[in-house]
């Protein structure tokens, strides 16, 4: 696996920087912070100097408080690093007696208080919104965020090829001990985490899309649709398949096959350029077509990476094009309320040539 | 155990409305929504109106999107519910339309575009800051909540108890493997899910307070710190214990002996109507008096509940009293970096009398 690489991200965010018309960046969600120089831990805030070399960042600098002393030195070797419980106040107060400073702030998570207050610490700092930056370049996963990405998915594909393997999936149990024990193998498979709550939702719990596991049991002819990840140091993957179990009613080979279908036009739609509304469309005409567009509820898909939905957003009305590199899930779903649903999800990246798949369970309708 | 009451937190929000000034208030923080609704949705908005009255809530509304359509009329049968998917957009719509109010908004989980998109999209409402008015009703737990606490504490408790009795701390295993099961051991044990990532922290590495586990392993005469917790119905325990393995130097004993002295003097100090940093200096000054007071590194403790941080702080600068009915943790600790360090720490509900325990767990240095 290629390694990481933070000094290169951060040296394209002053690219970013510089078009949008500040000298410096005060990044403060910390996934971003996470993104931009290796530090997990839960307080910091982090000062991106449009001005710096790469190699020679002397005024880019990390804040964090005591706790985290020894291991933002571990973590993050190649920035100097600022100690003080206050990180964000702290990197404003230096910016503001450096001189006159155009700096951004992530408008996008700052709250209206953390403004107002930074505001009064420094009434003369210029301060701009500048939402998003970051995120744009996460949009775009390196070799090595895709390596991360194709682990956490081959845990949840292990995980899962075991519970079935081992008739995990059978009347009497209930959708909670389903759940859990998924979320076992994903962690006994590879897993340093789970994504989100695992879905687990049989019979006509199926037809809710999120569905929190109950004591509801499994039985004979139902759907059982599965909606889970893993996380791999920190990247997300995400997958939704749906069983049936015993035998499959006529009208639930037929649900199935159409989602199937839908899914497959919208895998088939991915490719840079393309605008992510046609993507969405790809897959609802399909599922228009036979009549049950009102039973799609939700969007095509999401971005996945450090967080579970992140950009793009794949929807009737989403905006802007796919990229090369983006991760992204593929997810339609039809749910008749008070008998079942079917949602069939997969994680890719967008290429050049065909998207690659990185879920890599077979999406045929599995009968358990 | 008590039943929830979300119509008493509704009626005692409408009293805090009404001494802010406002008429009614956005609540968009998701966990503040959950404690007045039973809501547990990814996506909702609720508008409070401090005009309604107990039983008649004809202004207060509920808003999500369509994939929750069931899951709010089950969750929230006692108010309107409205589906849009901008759904914080969506209410401020309908208070410009209904007429001139004064709308709180809150104003510590708002963002800076989030607040600029609303004022773009009602420029004549009138919008005024209301922050962390439904966290100040958080702070003290009903009993109903405290009965969730004191579930999660016995799923951590019962987990640490099954972990020792079979062995799981012994020389040779990582602490990852070790971390990995006191998780699997909490599910089993009566955990929805789990309060954070597990520390499991041994040897030189329990210096760190908020160590992550690796692939060091356990080696006799290693201190072994666990901070771990269990969620009950969103509802979340803390406890860190510290163990030794195989025999203690007398430097191991010293240092424990002296963080369970200061841990048991910041039980002693909670009470009602104690100011919060009193109750920190009260165990920080017996550190303090042992020459230590450097190597701890971190405020006592924190309240607990739908989140594992909240309010109210207990730390050498917090401000405020403490209340009946407030949860919080006592977490002192002493570090020597290279060497190991020793953090003790319980959960426990501030009562009239003495504070009431919930993490029962032996604080006594337990050799394993």
């Amino acid at each position: 696996m290629s390694t990481v690489d933070h000094g290169s991200r951060r040296a394209a965010l002053r690219t970013l920087l510089t078009d949008w018309g500040v000298e410096a960046l005060l990044v403060t969600d910390l996934l971003n912070i996470r993104y931009l120089t290796g530090f997990t831990g839960s307080n910091a805030a982090l000062l991106v100097d449009a001005r710096d070399e790469p190699g020679a960042e002397s005024r880019t600098l990390i804040c964090t408080d005591g706790r985290y002393l020894i291991q933002v030195g571990e973590q993050v070797p190649d920035l100097e690093a600022v100690i003080d419980r206050a990180s964000a106040a702290h990197l404003i107060g230096r910016c503001a007696d450096a001189g006159p400073v155009r700096l951004g702030f992530e408008s996008h998570v700052v709250t209206v208080d953390e403004l107002a207050a930074w505001q009064e610490l420094a009434p003369s700092l210029e301060m701009t919104r500048a939402p998003r930056l970051v995120e744009r370049l996460r949009m775009v996963k390196d070799e090595h965020e895709v390596g991360l990405l194709r682990r956490a998915c081959a845990a949840a594909d292990l995980a899962l090829a075991v519970l079935v393997e081992r008739g995990g999936l059978r009347p009497g149990r209930t959708e909670r001990e389903v759940g859990r024990e998924l979320e076992f193998l994903m962690l006994e498979h590879g897993a340093d985490g789970i994504s989100f709550e695992t879905i687990v939702a049989a019979g006509a719990n199926s037809a809710i899309p999120h569905h929190r596991p109950t004591d509801a049991t499994l039985a004979a002819g139902d759907f059982v649709k599965l909606d889970f990840g893993a996380t791999v140091e920190g990247y997300h993957s995400d997958m939704t398949r749906t069983f049936v179990l015993g035998a499959a009613a006529d009208w639930q080979r037929e649900v199935y096959e159409l989602v199937a279908t839908a899914q497959a036009a919208g895998r088939a739609a991915l490719a840079p350029g393309v605008e992510v509304a046609a993507v969405d469309a790809a897959a609802r005409s399909v599922i228009e077509s036979a009549g049950y567009g009102e039973l799609f509820l939700h969007g095509l898909g999401h971005g996945v990476g450090l967080e579970i939905h992140e950009a793009p957003g794949i929807g009737k009305l989403g905006t802007g094009t796919l990229l090369a590199g983006a991760a992204v899930t593929v997810e339609p779903g039809v749910y008749f309320s008070g008998r079942g649903g079917v949602r069939i999800e997969d994680t890719l990246v967008v290429r050049e040539q065909e998207p690659e798949l990185l879920t890599l369970t077979t999406k045929d309708l599995v009968i358990v």
